[in-house]
């Protein structure tokens, strides 16, 4: 059993080999970054992936590739994370694709659509169904490299002030919902709102608003929306994912070296798995907080959501015709997603939905 | 746009700051690990894993931190990883901690166990809920740390020479099925086997055995099992997940430099996303074909299936009157697993749910 310092090959027990090589001495170099985030630091999961990712790579580079954070507003705009990534004015960014659907519409999928895919998906798609490669080029007018960087889950359908039994319900209400799912709602008859996180509570609250779809129980009981609307809606199928993603100015990528490149990868896969595991251990501890308080947790009717899925194919396609670039990526991904269903319907989620009816 | 050296620190165009630091050299040392895998280069998902995180490792290092593959058999037995590492022989395996119950039964809570979690819910229970403290301290007794690294989602049910119709048509059925899935057999009355993967097509076709429990389409279809068993059962309630690990050699883990064990971490953190994602992709394309070829794929009676639930439930409940550790992990990980399932229902499954019900 030999153990070995760095200098010498010495032994001791614990039959460790590690090869001395006193010849190789490796520069490497100091490399100081900024990453602003598209969130406030009083969302920690959402703002967490950032510090995160920083922390993870300075831990894989002995920090020496140093990132620093900063919240929403701190240096850019929340929703400027792209322009200043593009401009160069930050070499990185935490933010979700989706922001910028103005921009360029494909940019939906790099996050997540209505209808769309759960987080499982969202990777099996990325890495092996041809989407990563498809929103490269997507990204690369914007001159950027983007990276997946944690995920929420599905989304909650959101905060009602009154119950919704039909569609007609939602004919007229102003609802706080971004993108793609305001262009849904908008279609259902409600006016969509855009609202920032900031000045969703006391809109909700003074009536301005009359729904909001914000994430789901652990963030949504920080904004304080548990008291100010009774019906929480559910399931989260018009948000199965929120993917967010590292966006990166691609002469500062290109300048990295190789393994600082590795780091920020690895450190961003760490973030992925690392967000939706705090998401579900919380969110379900929230949730019955939540409803303990006396919020009514109200699933949608049958006839709202294949309501809203009928909007939501009309939106994709929509869009499909109007963008190019959109028809490109929406055509790999949804016949992505029909196979995926289709396994899922077979294996996991079927042995999943047995163990849901047998409990609850 | 300029690339520049790490020399002296200039400024572009970009805005991208890169400090120069002529000054820090680090001397970063060659070490040289080997890496036996549980698995046959043949099965290229579960062994792919040893060569990404190897890979990973190498590029997170600037290629210093060598660690060589070695399949199944080539330096160790195939289930002979755990002693492996414990006596130093090998610094680490790629291997699932559910082989070893023999030596600890909470072992079987590193891979999963019947009626289980699923991935995602694996990955929050490890690093929100206890898991990965609980399981610490099990490997611990081996002188070995672990890191989840790769998970093939809930395997399928299972190869079947002849039509399961009702509970008893499972006794004195021989099946390929090892650990506590085969306790949940045995409690049915059939008599598991254990078989290793070279051998279980022969068994098969000569009738040494009737059924086979292995992984799923992508898998099952290398090893030929569609050529010689009609019935495909499904779903993977016997194994909703199944995450692999890497073991690791204690002293040899304290010896590393701090960013080498950050670059182990988060390749095993590659591995996990990616060996999901790539037996998702793979598995329907596979299945599609399996089908095409004449097997007939067929879901478990809801009879059989609360029968094995409820052989589940007495097998782990047996487990853990034996085993003090068994008790102490299986605790944590049932109530867990109570407010997931709770969660899921609610939302992330609910929403799955009802797109599979539209699609299918």
């Amino acid at each position: 059993m030999k153990r070995r310092n760095f200098v010498t090959a010495v032994t001791t027990a614990s039959g460790v080999a590690l090869m001395s090589a006193p010849s190789i001495v490796h520069a490497q170099p100091v490399i100081r970054w900024r990453m602003p985030s598209s969130f406030p630091k009083s969302l920690d999961t959402l703002w967490g992936a950032a510090e995160m990712i920083s922390k993870r790579v300075a831990a894989l580079t002995d920090g020496k590739f140093e990132i620093s954070t900063h919240s929403a507003g701190e240096l850019v705009p929340a929703l400027g994370i792209l322009d200043a990534v593009q401009n160069g004015t930050v070499e990185c960014g935490h933010t979700a694709g989706f922001y910028y659907l103005g921009k360029e519409p494909a940019l939906a999928f790099d996050t997540g659509v209505p209808f769309g895919l759960t987080p499982r998906q969202q990777h099996a798609w990325m890495n092996y169904g041809g989407g990563m490669d498809l929103l490269r080029e997507v990204y690369s007018k914007f001159n950027i490299i983007q990276l997946p960087a944690g995920n929420t889950g599905a989304q909650m359908g959101g905060w009602y002030r009154k119950k919704i039994n039909t569609l007609n319900d939602l004919k007229g209400l102003r609802i706080r919902s971004p993108g793609l799912v305001g262009q849904v709602f908008a279609k259902l008859g409600a006016v969509p709102q855009q609202i920032p996180g900031g000045d969703i509570y006391t809109s909700l609250e003074k009536g301005t608003i009359d729904a909001v779809e914000w994430v789901g129980p652990y963030d949504d009981e920080k904004l304080g929306l548990n008291k100010v609307a009774k019906f929480y809606y559910g399931p989260g199928v018009l948000e199965l994912n929120a993917s967010l993603s590292l966006l990166i100015n691609k002469p500062a990528w290109e300048a990295l070296p190789a393994f600082y490149k590795a780091a920020l990868q690895s450190a961003c896969s760490d973030a992925s798995i690392d967000m939706l595991a705090k998401y579900d251990a919380l969110n379900i501890t929230a949730l019955k907080r939540i409803i303990g308080g006396g919020v009514q947790l109200v699933t949608w009717p049958t006839e709202v959501m294949r309501g809203m899925q009928k909007a939501a194919n009309e939106v994709l396609e929509e869009n499909a015709t109007k963008s190019q670039s959109f028809a490109k990526v929406f055509n790999s991904f949804k016949s992505f997603q029909k196979d995926q269903i289709l396994w899922s319907s077979i294996n996991d989620g079927a042995a999943e939905r047995f163990l849901q009816q047998r409990k609850t």
